[in-house]
């Protein structure tokens, strides 16, 4: 980043220090057909109007399209409210009040999450594994964090976004495998790693999995969402793409992401950027 | 926007940089009952699950929400495809075929806009004419565009995005206000004016309004969004809130935002961010 | 009704019998921009697939369609499960245990609803009263309903469906008028006439308004609903066309209607016949 | 039946006989999770309001649902212009022309099935050929179509709904057994059958498939819907329950349905039943 100290005004400084920047997409694309975690409305997207369809005097046609869906759908962001702990969301609020209504949450929707412009910290736990991919309902622990961070050469911060990478991303194509429909299940951080990820105080975590935690068919608790989300506030974007993130070696980014204002929603779908 | 030279890294510095800056929303909240454009399909959301449906053993529940929207709901971003011009899409591409088939747009689709952070200009006609907010179906000038660029002190340059304040966005609240339905239709520019900004080569236009041009009722042609969209590939983005834009003074700022990738969808929705 | 002596079998027997009996539909078309009342979700519907989106080797190319609905739009039939009161449903079931989990109502559900093949009577208060149409928020009173009767030339019995008619199906192509928002509401049968309409044990009432009962903005209650649905296991049908059934003056005849068997739905869509 | 003679009027007398007969559904229940073939829009259903949501003064709270749908959700009819023969609809209708605009089908919608109150007859394949339900991908030929005729100890009229056991509405609770995705796919007339069929002149076909004709993997064509739909103007209504019909051994019933009336739709969900 090369500050031009010749620029009159911190707009163009900050464009410019924008531009400099290597931009590293991490969203999958939305379309039909992609996975969804099963526990989610289905994905549906068509054509509503078409070219042609109505043709004014001028030529002027045009097209829009009808989209089905939840905002767990394809890369996306947890809301607070969307998880309660026996009941009450985080700051006990009672759920049950809370969700009441014609309006969905009175606290803790997806309005209320802002602009994100925060330290991002690339905890590649399939690198440091050795590995392609974990496997199908590995468990990721604590050490497994801990030589991750060590990894990407920093230490966690209070605020961070912390991206646990898998190397399930690369299965998105394959709605089955991607998953865990047609294996014990995804990977993803077990209770203690959960833990040890909440006492870190990121604004949010996140991985390249439908679910972040681990998700063993035998036993699904989802305890991992109840203490980021219910117990932490923390939040969890779900459906990484990492893969680009993990060549590039980038252990630590700046990771931009704008939230859409949906009032009262679980979550929001999201284009986060690794900047670097 | 203060440089900390002794930063050691470009993403540190660019974090402070941006955290440095004002923030302004320009998006509208996405909610039930939101002013649509007739021409797109309803809005609605409701939750799908709620707390206390499927209740686990740890104490997780979780709630999710169904929602039903087009790309041109709240907020948004007109992709290239969204308009044809006697058939064509712009860059002469038959429509006709872009269009047939089971996903959508083959070209021009919302997953072809960037990241985008680029230098936004407010032309602000409503408060050139000294006006809280103009006329139903007012046409904004070549003229007004001019006065409002030189009241921003600035020249409109290839690659800006130009934002025309019309004040209606004040009237969000109330939907048929809004849409110029107890109206002659929603004020915005006409041909001329659309000419003149596609001559200027910006990258996208935008205002407060539905349909960003005028709206007269006993006329409707939709040309300018044919000129824009069709003939010069300029995109769109509708209902932004510029209130506090405008209260600010800000003619001239840093423009954020990061249209989700809808695979062949003939727009996204939009959280924009003025930066200053 | 001509039974033919010399048929064989019942079966032929039925269906001559049932084709020589004139046919009156009592439903309105489903379509967009149909009349829906604001309580209940939009109704939307598009083509998903057109013809030529895939073309198979022999010629062969189909469409279909996305629905967006709820159960009550257009003309449609009330499941007991739709109306609580003070929170129980008909038969003491607690609403909120029997409405929490994934799978909708656990009781009274629209699938509950069998085959309808009943006496019907209209109770054509329009006309008793000199009316094309009775006026906005016009209350239904029980001596209409006693006149309507009358008119009729029968009296009501246990498990008839009694259909009262008010004449506002004439405005069904106007939504505004129909709905009653661009006046006072929508007339039909006040409190009193609804429970004189449940203590005469109907099977099913309705009427050619969105609501059955009158709408007064100034005051809606909905306590014909709690009587007849919730106290007393009443269905009600809503958005009846009953003009050409007025005009045949037919104050007995056959209703015929099958409603969808959607599990745990607060209602089925319906096209009801009357045969006479 | 027994018709009463003593009754005065046609309409108690048609009750009567209709209550007289016995009542076999013909229909599977439409939930979540059901079967959809995959050539159509995901079903989807939610309860959208919830008892308590609005409480009201008298104590009347409602709940109502959202659905998301195609009208080939479940048991459906499918309209005439659900399929095109090399872009032509039954009766020489250019396809492109009817679905072009903003309305759906011009021609052939649902809205124009009228009830249905028809001889049915029931081609009991899976019985004699000794099986409880066909093989996967096994293709019903004339041979088997007549002895099943021969069976039901009947000749096929025109006019006549004609229905096909394969014996494979055992399956509905199974999605990917049902439709056929974990075997060579669902077996149904080949093209031979379909001809022979067509040439009965019936109103309408049906089974107990999610796509009536043989379903191989390795060549799908559709060739059937091209001629019975297309080339014959012949309804044919998918997904049914046969089985109570199968065991109740009745090859000749009457058949009563009543398609809701969607303007321009490609078909529509039905409740059909045989009455014997």
């Amino acid at each position: 980043m090369n500050f031009q100290k010749h620029v009159q005004n911190p707009v163009d400084s900050w464009i410019a220090a924008t531009s400099a920047l290597r931009q590293i997409d991490l969203s999958h694309p939305m379309q039909k057909g992609m996975p969804v975690h099963p526990a989610h409305p289905p994905f549906h997207i068509t054509l509503n109007n078409r070219h042609g369809d109505v043709l004014r005097s001028c030529g002027h046609s045009s097209s829009n399209e009808l989209i089905v869906m939840s905002t767990h759908s394809s890369t996306h962001i947890d809301a607070i409210c969307h998880v309660s702990d026996h009941g009450s969301l985080f700051g006990c609020h009672e759920a049950t009040n809370e969700q009441t209504g014609t309006d969905l949450f009175k606290v803790h929707g997806a309005e209320t999450i802002g602009p994100i412009f925060r330290r991002g910290v690339l905890l590649d736990v399939a690198r440091i594994r050795g590995l392609a991919a974990l496997d199908p309902a590995y468990e990721v622990t604590v050490d497994d964090l801990k030589a991750a961070e060590e990894d990407a050469n920093t230490t966690l911060q209070k605020g961070d976004i912390v991206l646990v990478r898998t190397g399930w991303g690369q299965y998105w194509s394959r709605s089955q495998t991607y998953l865990g429909l047609d294996s014990l299940g995804a990977p993803g951080p077990g209770v203690a790693a959960g833990r040890w990820l909440a006492e870190r105080k990121p604004f949010c975590v996140g991985s390249d999995t439908s679910a972040f935690e681990v998700m063993n068919h035998h036993n699904i608790t989802l305890e991992v969402h109840l203490i980021l989300i219910a117990q932490s506030g923390v939040h969890i974007i779900e459906n990484l793409n990492l893969e680009e993130l993990s060549e590039a070696r980038a252990g630590v980014f700046a990771f931009a992401a704008l939230p859409l204002r949906i009032n009262g929603a679980t979550g929001s779908p999201l284009r986060p950027l690794a900047l670097l």
